[in-house]
């Protein structure tokens, strides 16, 4: 049995990971932190939990931690993450990031988007943990910087038209909308139920959302060269689920069909992309609950775009289900252990 | 492995069996029928299947199936249920019928809420399928009628009074609210999004509603005498749950504490029901997903009512999960086997 | 054109009292204050409002307010208008306080459910402004005490039975449901968007909601003895709306036809009361956004209990509409003046 | 006072019409039909106007509704419109025609798209009525289309950037998304309550939606060339409401406060319009309820694309609202008349 322990365990990404590893048959959770809820039975925080899964939420001391837990998921916002993350590592521990702290390979940029780096000298280390991608870096890393929700929906959505040199690297526009679990569990009016039921908003235009840099640095691995992208995020009045409709211009003439045959192949095997037949288009009330990202792909006949649309649980492959994948990448366990669980529909 | 047919595969019970039975390691799902989906895949008509359930769907012909699986779950409207069990009974293969066909001991009482009944002979055969008040019972049964959603949630929150002879059976008032899936998948204009949405109503008041009989007749056993409910359901803009509101008139004065523990030794160890400390209130929320039955205990100090609050899935322990436990004990499996999946938050 | 002052317009309560008097022919809001967002225009608060309410959110001063207006309605929490409505009277205003500050006629109990309070000798002067049961006295005070959401729906709910002496006043019981706007604007972690979305659950269970206190005073005085109710409280995932589903115990045998006749004599030529007909319900959904409040009435013939259940919209008549209905009363303006919108459906 | 007929009124935007001509002052409604349900009270089909507009339903016989009225609202589907248009018009009544119908100049093109034009010889009468770009047509025509509910979103929030040759017409993308009431009254699968909550997706993808054309036509006549343009609707969980995110790419570097002078000038004076400052982006919640068009405009300067974004509320300016205005021009009343109904927010 691994024993894990999750830091941060009182947002969503946390009791989203608590839910899946209880269906995990060679993980025991021995350890949750929370600052603020500290001395409490999880359960008393997340009553989803109770009689299943009582553990006593900690104070976050990470060499403590580290003594009782073979790996440990940080579920932290960012810059509290590159704060406790150096200790684990320090102390010979697996460490799989939820924060954005590891995830822009350059310290500059980081330094841009977000503020100046704790710890750079391990962002050579940390691998962006996106297992459709880089599954044998995964598997021999100690430090996984598990994926943004958007991005991995993007990432996913893009990688076979980028390696396969179909559509111009300059061209992609990504619309995206999120339900209102990406927003976290603070306490904020623009998140209370009222002001989010019966609206649509888009949020964070014209190119300074901070899922930016991390897409782009994926991207341009993807396509060799430095590119840049237009992203726009949506606001949905849902609880889980991000879809991103992806618009390029190819180089010629293309047919869904062959794309669709594209796509098929670069996800051959994969368990847990799918990709949908022509004409089929991606739900996310389809993947709800489940590790799935689902892809459709379209031509607009009449002005020769591409049309990609993915779709994923932003607390599952968005977060905590691909941190389980990469957990079990780098434990030499099976990559579907724990995640094999169907959407919830409806 | 079990080989397990499921009769009615394109109703929101149906999809629920084939998640649920996906996570069981001792069955296989090799038959699912349809009227009007034959020829289809299941995961065409519900595409979070995909990849996971790509199964054909089938015609109901009662005799081939039965040859081809050990264990039929019947998930069809009333009467349709009735018209195909004998024939799965004859071929001597266990039955789990979801309908509200087999619910009722008396036949009469079935005629007078429903229609004449097709094959009373079966009725004494039948076990009314609820594993926390008839274990026994059920692991030798051939035939389970598997309770309503209502019914559970009710009968789940009352049996400790009824049985501790707590309150006077004449009392009872029960003010449920269920989520817009126990409507069914039927293309009617008040089950459309936005007659549903954004709105609370009650419906089939004053006596009218037909899980007020099988109730009425399983609150009587527990009573020891018959008794006649008031029971009032509503509707509410979400898809899953079932709140069960409940007042009742105490013999003398009582107190919450004492109810509690009362409800705590009922069920004491019961797996899936989970008895709520005082001052803690259930929420469909925190069972979305999953097999529990949230129970919470208060005493109106003011009026000496005692009010109980029970929570479930209607789709899950009020409806396939519940199946799935009758089925783990009439065939000799652990009965949470397939059912320990917690609930889905947020 | 009336002068008018709203105090504490950040609220929900608020900005519905912008919008209904925008369509209020002989009124001019002239002054809005909110103490967190003093010196922004309200439409930066409420950006629904901007371009035809963009008036400047003052400091709460009130000697200055009542020089600028003829009436000021106080949308303030409790206690916080009972330090400002005393200067208001002072200087000859008449006020309209949606508080609960002076619903309660008796200090004492004002006091065990609240705190003690700040202006008792106030109380005496206060109407409990239900226009269908106190116009006359409306139109001559000086302090109307504005009811509450739950309340208003009870009251009109069971006004004809207790004045009709049909049933036993001991007998009450009130399930009752509300939409999340009930819950105010505060940024608490109950009223995220993910905390509320897709769960139904009861709160202040057991006779402890402050709403009691109003209910039990008003149905005291229509029944002409002292009573007491159970009162159960639910939270809906919609944003507006309150349904009562109210059940007590006739006397004798009562029929629904004879039942729904007194409630249509009792509330013959009110402009927003509608009974239903028989064999009709009312639903929140069909007086979202309107000043009406929807009775329907049904007798359980296998029990004997009546249920009535009403409906309102808990901003508009169970707030901000009743204020200014009762605003018109006070004035001497048709009653409907600025409330005949018909509701938002869908 | 005008007599109005209301042709088809069984659907969502035939209750609009409703709603909004109740608080029209000039305006009464004495005809409103359906086939489906002739004979009932159109109260009893939509409850909320009960006691308001209990107008029995007739059947659809246009010359016997000619006589009766002045002027013609056509609610109906496309096809059934153009059946019954042209004995309106031949009696010489003023026609507002909701469907699609006489939306598209080119027969050919409408051929295309829809089906064969029964009268083509009526298409070059009707005025597209967009008051907002064609205001004195529309006081002298006897035929409006009125527009589509995606398109009016698109060309309001795109006509200044055509009229000023800000942007490449060539590289126009289209990412709507519209609440479900958009979908109409039908009763399908795909419209109920449990398959549109909880998930947002895309439909009508690659250059298919039946609103493409329309769209291009008017925004072709803005550009003075040919367009062809790329457009995406989806579907959100949520009654009201559409938001059309805009990409396009504009001849040289634009500023974000530029373009916004831009579109204050040209919309100067609107009623209807309201251009949002710099860094305020629009949200369908706060249009909801009424004929407002929200409109935000941001350079993503990263890339240069420009990012416009416009809300309505689809049944108001994208349906009854707009139908409304239109009439008020064609009949001389003033534009506002009846339709400055503040949004309803919550």
């Amino acid at each position: 049995m691994l024993k894990v322990a999750i830091v941060g365990a009182s947002g969503y990404t946390g009791v989203e990971l608590l839910r899946i590893l209880h269906s995990h048959p060679e993980v025991a959770v021995t350890c949750v932190t929370s600052e603020q809820s500290a001395g409490r039975p999880v359960s008393s925080v997340f009553p989803s939990l109770r009689g299943r899964c009582d553990i006593v939420l900690e104070n976050l001391e990470p060499v403590g931690i580290a003594e009782k837990v073979d790996i440990v998921f940080t579920a932290l916002p960012h810059k509290a993450a590159m704060e406790v993350v150096p200790t684990f590592m320090k102390m010979g521990k697996d460490v799989i990031d939820l924060s954005a702290d590891y995830r822009i390979h350059d310290a500059d940029t980081y330094g841009k988007w977000y503020e100046p780096h704790l710890n750079p000298e391990l962002l050579p280390e940390a691998v962006y943990g996106i297992p459709e991608l880089r599954r044998a870096e995964i598997a021999e890393a100690s430090l996984i910087a598990n994926p943004g929700c958007y991005p991995t929906s993007v990432i996913l959505g893009l990688a076979p038209l980028l390696k396969g040199k179909v559509i111009d690297p300059k061209s992609i526009i990504v619309d995206a909308a999120s339900g209102t679990s990406g927003a976290g569990r603070g306490a904020k009016v623009d998140n209370l139920y009222c002001e989010v039921n019966e609206g649509f908003r888009a949020y964070g235009v014209g190119g300074v959302h901070r899922h930016i840099p991390e897409i782009e640095q994926e991207l341009s691995l993807l396509a060799g060269i430095p590119l840049n992208i237009t992203f726009t995020p949506h606001l949905v009045p849902m609880d889980r689920g991000i879809l991103s409709t992806i618009y390029s211009q190819p180089g010629g003439s293309v047919k869904a069909s062959d794309l669709i045959a594209l796509y098929e192949a670069f996800y051959d095997g994969e368990p847990f992309v799918r990709v949908l037949p022509e004409g089929v288009l991606p739900s996310t009330a389809h993947v709800r609950g489940s590790n799935f990202c689902d892809i459709g792909v379209t031509v607009d006949q009449r002005t020769g775009r591409v049309i990609v649309i993915s779709a994923i649980d932003n607390l599952v492959k968005g977060a905590s289900g691909q941190a389980v994948q990469n957990m079990n990448l780098m434990c030499g366990l099976p990559e579907t252990l724990g995640l094999d669980l169907l959407p919830v529909f409806p």
